[in-house]
């Protein structure tokens, strides 16, 4: 079993999701928003979402993190703002000691809808299906549990791929 | 006596800059860079920027913090990167519980040069004849400084103001 989190920071919200990987099959453990108020200034959201997350992982304990990487942001103000919480995600996951993987937002539409292009609403009914939940979480909850699931599929594939080719170089003879 | 840090947040390198106000002399405490290593990942760095600010809060105890306000950045792209090391920046000060103010670049060269769109290297050397140093400071330490320099004479300023303004509305009469 493997156990991954995805993050999808932001500086009003910030979505979680954690899944399991058993065998083949994925099962959502937890997920949903760090919210922070309106009226709190930049460092006081930013110690919310830093405290938020360290919660998350230290409840939830995954081996690994997945997070978006590109951004492709209005303007460089909100560039910036959505950097700073950002920042502090990879941060926490950081001083846990976890590895952290970045994924494009068309890696994550390909492993969860098969479509590099697909809709928001498509990604957020995939995962819904992926790990039968009774109804869609949140949209900063859905994209987070989107990243975990692409995480946990890419690694499967990549350890897939290690484990056919180790089988493929193995020397022949007794072992 | 008060004392001031600012800090000049950057991916590569994070200035900081401690000085105190004494009276009305500004004295130079501190100052440097936290360089991170060009081969580190985005979290590394990002955990780089924030054990050196801890360590230099720890080691010379600011009462209060400035900070650049707006960023003309080139691209989204260089915003994301800079936001995410402000976003570390503005954390660190933000659980040492220390007061955080934003200045922008106009009025941090305002204070300094006693022009809003001084040269680079006018305010270098503004912050040396200032601060009385043997020699300029390198770039990212003289910004830090040149902002906790602006946030000392702001608050200096404010002060000011705030007391005469009480001293004229005092009531007349016995105390």
């Amino acid at each position: 079993m493997s156990r991954a989190l995805g993050i999808d920071p932001g500086s009003r919200a910030t979505g979680f999701g954690v899944v399991d990987l058993t065998g083949n099959r994925l099962v959502h453990v937890a997920c949903g928003a760090i919210h922070t108020p309106s009226r709190a200034s930049a460092p006081e959201r930013l110690a919310i979402i830093y405290r938020g997350l360290l919660d998350v992982i230290e409840r939830h304990r995954p081996e690994e993190v997945g997070v978006e990487s590109i951004f492709q942001a209005r303007n460089a103000r909100s560039a910036l703002v959505l950097g700073q919480a950002r920042g502090v995600a990879l941060l926490s996951v950081e001083l846990a000691r976890l590895p952290i993987v970045e994924y494009t937002p068309m890696q994550v539409k390909l492993a969860v809808v098969g479509y590099g292009r697909a809709e928001k609403g498509q990604v957020q009914e995939m995962v819904r299906r992926l790990l039968a939940l009774p109804e869609a979480a949140g949209p900063d909850a859905s994209d987070a549990l989107a990243v975990a699931i692409c995480h946990l599929q890419t690694s499967r594939t990549a350890r897939a791929v290690r484990e056919r080719g180790a089988a493929l170089v193995r020397p022949p003879g007794p072992r």
